[in-house]
């Protein structure tokens, strides 16, 4: 055998570009279905939605009593008011539920029990201290995109959820060959000649710690024949293949030529110190690397070479906790007396990092797993002011944050799809979607802390949606609106419509639940109510608002309000009957320059995607002739 | 049962503090034995100790032809020399051993084969491209002290190192109780009033991923007897209990009554939002942790509280792989050719980080575990200067290397004994100890790149030892010198004193392996050559240069040399004979502001100790008269 004396040697991003390009589709994981609570660290192959909503039913905030609201009326320090046990209020804990006809909790501390009952210093409000059904997580709700990897609170919130088994990526199986005459297994004692065998034993752990199933195979001679019948059957039995070492130029370094003979060799030699005589093949479909025999080199090899394809089949990018300073996007106060923990999301918009603070109950686990990260407010300060700059601790990297386009305005499930379809397409690539409404979107768009808006916002003078808004909002400002969806908005009431509500008249005779104001649903609504000459105090439940379609769905569907506002698709998400209203146009603004971001070309790439419109079908509720369309919009 | 209506709250860190000061010796770890290849992320009880040397005698460390140095005399590009196969040269790959009368490698490419044999074109000199024995790794050498988290490269090096078992702290066993009436498992289907029981499975996962091994319970109603009755049985399985929930002040809270019944609670309440009901108690001798019920409390709770208490089973500090940047305390020079991975020890000194190149060999694998973390020089880059600022990508947590005492000069084994009872004394608190020799020791002191220099340099003169050498190096600046350890310093032989060596005069008719220049062995040998009137060149390998005294008491247990100067303790280890030569002192030289770092204090109390001074009779060869004394040397 002679030397292989000319390797020629390639920087080490440019090698490993290559051979991931040439290993193209070979390293594509396969998925298999697993119970959450053995789910940690594994990876999402595909979205996983909530079965339940949580809490499931109103319930209790707060230890206390439960009363109902207009018998506390007149209630003050001046004029204590004592509630009569079992007839005006119940004793209740937190999580008990709150049923009819009892509305609202006062907390324990403010009560006091007498003979006659329980003395009270103030009025209670409806639903005071009282957690809505699907609070936290609302049936039908997207809990985690595919590719996710699954960390303590998320197999909480899953099983919250009603969620009991996913679809994960299976793990890759890697094997490992270490050859060598002169090498030993370690349970033997050395002679004068000997290498005790210690590489494979490493990768190992380090195919364990990225979450693959290490295959280690007896040790092999170097014997041409030998090694590559060992490497026929490690291709076999996994899914990658590591030969150690014979991988640089020696007399007796067969594994490049058999690589050839069997496969294919794309790199063979590394701009790397330690490190270099890495061979990057593929034989039989499968990824088989070369790896250099001094242990500094292996080491680097396989975290340079051998982590990126085990990614590939993880479907995992790298991360881990990191400390980063985010500009506030809202005013944050907390108490003087403890310590605050805030779940934010956080995304980049130009040059800065900023941090959107998420719903702050105890009881919201799903902001947990929305939050990309934690900021804590000390004890003894009271908060932070809008735009002040705070340290946040990210569960993720920062790279990953940097991929991340920032989504905030109107809520749609199609979000949820457009959101888990960037996952699937692209490594790391993600939608944070934040639901505060069009109009509060718009403004966060104003304010730099948003790539793009969802909107739906009508003009009832023109007839036109969103651009009337986007030209008042930015003034002497070039803006694009790219025109996302037609969609059918309605009256959602409880299977069979046992009220027989036929249009927006018959909802003074029904309890409505309500969006919040700002919501593009909420200004439909007025219009409606203006048009068919209803006052909003003749609707019962005008002031009742939910921040999503979803979740005045689940209202409806729990039987806490008879009707609601709000899309096709959550209707049917939640199995109610649905009484068509009229179609909106449902569309995304941003600045000019967004529509550069590679990220936001995964967007736009998939919203016009012939699979995303198969999966809107599937929700129902939606056309799509103007979708895609980029307008410019320049007002003076 | 009443409510608990008045929980006081105390700060984070104080509830904390209170707690495990209040745990005392309760949650000590015990140790186990564990195979090597299965103890991934398991954490060493004790210190642990090559049993072989790597490589295990003198090998190539390039493929090419091993060759007699002297027959490769005169050879040049302008003269061109042919070597004869078998007689002048063999060829060899990497790692073949190179015995005699071969003693030096050219490499593959810098040779030709032609029909007579090998044309070279540059002379090799004695022990070109081979790695003695003992270079990586010297059999008795210390390989990780103990409370030390397991890694890949870690099993790699024990395994070279002949290690194929080791001691690891037991994982604590976690058990976690869920409590409520109200909740039902995850596979029941949920009615109102129903709360599916997620927060243990999250615990489960939480616990694992620190290291310890959870138990989960099955769900107890909310009945005073009934929990009680759990806890108990939990509290005899395990090391650890977390009830969940029933911690706050509701009329079916019962944890803080049980816990107060059989055992003693320390904190109800901390000032943290969400998670102020925590319960942090002790019963049986055990912690017992009560968690409230919303999943965030439950996050932050476990995070906050439980998480400190598994460490103290684990004994370790929390960590992971961190940037930072830190000044390079020596010239890096690298390849335009490549990217170069250089691993560094990092430590803090004064208000920056100063980071040490190590080892650079790629088969230095002893250089990863001791590396702190690597410095990339880029493709394209010749390197860095003493000085400069680099980026620098840690292994450990910057609060590890805060912790740190960085202690540059003299070799001697006792630093393996300090360094691995510091690591045992205090949690995450290190001696990183790197051997230059005791001039090269005191002139990194100067720089700022080392809190302390070990040191037993003679002044010929007046026969003091170090005070001279420190007034001269530090001129105007007031020092402090800490008596350390007699030493006797001796020639080792091997067993049996084949060479019937008895004194300094004596080693002319013997192959000798020398220290480095500036090691204070090389001093006392030059002194001891002098007094005898002998001058290096009548010494054979005068020139041959090892690090450490194991490293050249491991050339001649394997036979490399015949002698060489060192102390008792590394004959001893290596099974060596040994004529004393005479005591020295053996200090350690620092600023006087390094005597109030904590650390340090820990090393002065742990150089003071008896438990130490066992250690060192157990080594042998140590005198302790002056052990501790501190002295203010000034110069002006």
């Amino acid at each position: 055998m002679k030397r292989n004396l000319y390797l020629t040697t390639r920087p080490v991003e440019e090698a490993r570009a290559v051979y991931l390009e040439a290993l193209g589709d070979v390293a594509r994981p396969h998925s298999e279905t697993v119970r959450v609570i053995d789910a940690l660290d594994r990876v999402t192959s595909e979205a996983i939605y909530a079965k339940y909503s949580s809490p499931l039913y109103n319930s209790a905030a707060m230890d206390g009593i439960a009363v109902i609201s207009s018998k506390t009326a007149g209630a003050s320090e001046a004029s204590l008011l004592t509630l009569k046990a079992g007839e005006d209020y119940v004793i209740v804990d937190t999580g008990d539920p709150i049923k009819k006809p009892f509305d609202a909790v006062i907390m324990a501390e403010d009560t006091q029990e007498t003979e006659g009952g329980m003395v009270i210093r103030a009025a209670a409000p409806a639903w005071q201290h009282v957690r809505p059904v699907g609070e936290d997580i609302v049936a039908g709700e997207m809990i985690l995109t595919r590719c996710h990897r699954i960390r303590p609170i998320d197999i909480g919130v899953l099983l919250s959820g009603g969620v009991t088994e996913i679809s994960v990526y299976a793990q890759p199986r890697v094997g490992i060959i270490p050859t060598g005459t002169e090498i030993i297994e370690p349970y033997e004692d050395p002679q004068e000649g000997d290498i005790i065998e210690s590489n494979s034993r490493m990768f190992e752990a380090m195919v364990r710690e990225q979450g693959g199933i290490p295959c280690r195979y007896d040790i092999v001679p170097d014997e041409y024949e030998t090694i590559k019948k060992s490497v026929l059957k490690a291709l076999d039995d996994n899914d990658i293949v590591i030969v150690n070492a014979g991988s640089s130029a020696g007399t007796e370094d067969y594994t490049v030529h058999i690589l050839r003979e069997i496969g294919e060799v794309f790199v063979h030699g590394v701009a790397m110190k330690p490190g270099k005589p890495v061979i990057l093949a593929k034989a039989y479909g499968k990824p088989v690397i070369g790896i250099p025999g001094y242990p500094v080199s292996a080491y680097l090899a396989v975290e340079n070479f051998v982590y990126p394809v085990i990614r590939r089949f993880t479907g995992l990018s790298e991360s881990g906790e990191r400390n980063i300073e985010a500009v506030l996007s809202r005013r944050l106060v907390s108490s003087l007396k403890h310590r605050e923990y805030v779940r934010v999301r956080v995304g980049r918009v130009g040059d800065r990092y900023v941090c959107a603070p998420l719903a702050r109950g105890a009881g919201a686990a799903m902001s947990m797993v929305r939050a990309d990260g934690f900021c804590v407010i000390p004890q003894e300060t009271e908060g932070y002011e809008a735009g002040e700059t705070v340290a946040v601790t990210l569960f993720c990297s920062p790279e990953e944050i940097d991929r991340t386009v920032v989504c905030i305005g109107s809520h749609d499930m199609l979000l949820d799809v457009i959101s888990d379809m960037m996952s699937g397409e692209s490594e790391g690539v993600r939608l944070s979607s934040t639901h505060i409404g069009s109009l509060g979107g718009l403004i966060a768009l104003k304010r730099g802390e948003a790539h793009i808006t969802p909107t739906h916002l009508l003009d009832e003078e023109t007839g036109i949606y969103n651009e009337s808004y986007i030209r008042s909002l930015f003034p002497g400002e070039e803006m694009v609106l790219v025109k996302g969806v037609g969609r059918i908005q309605g009256i959602m009431v409880a299977p069979g419509n046992p009220l027989g509500i036929k249009s927006v008249e018959d909802l003074v005779r029904a309890r409505y639940v309500n969006r919040q104001r700002g919501a593009g649903t909420r200004v439909l609504f007025d219009y409606k109510l203006k048009q068919a000459g209803i006052s909003p105090e003749e609707i019962d439940g005008y002031d009742a608002e939910a921040a999503t379609h979803m979740a005045v769905a689940a209202q409806i569907a729990g039987g806490e309000a008879d009707c609601g506002m709000g899309v096709y698709s959550a209707a049917h998400a939640m199995g109610l009957d649905f009484i068509p209203v009229g179609e909106e146009e449902y569309d995304f603004a941003m600045r000019p320059e967004t529509l550069e971001m590679p990220e936001m070309k995964s967007f736009l790439r998939i919203l016009t995607s012939n699979e995303f419109k198969a999966e809107l079908e599937k929700l129902g509720g939606y056309s799509t002739d103007k979708t895609g369309e980029i307008r410019r919009i320049f007002a003076e």
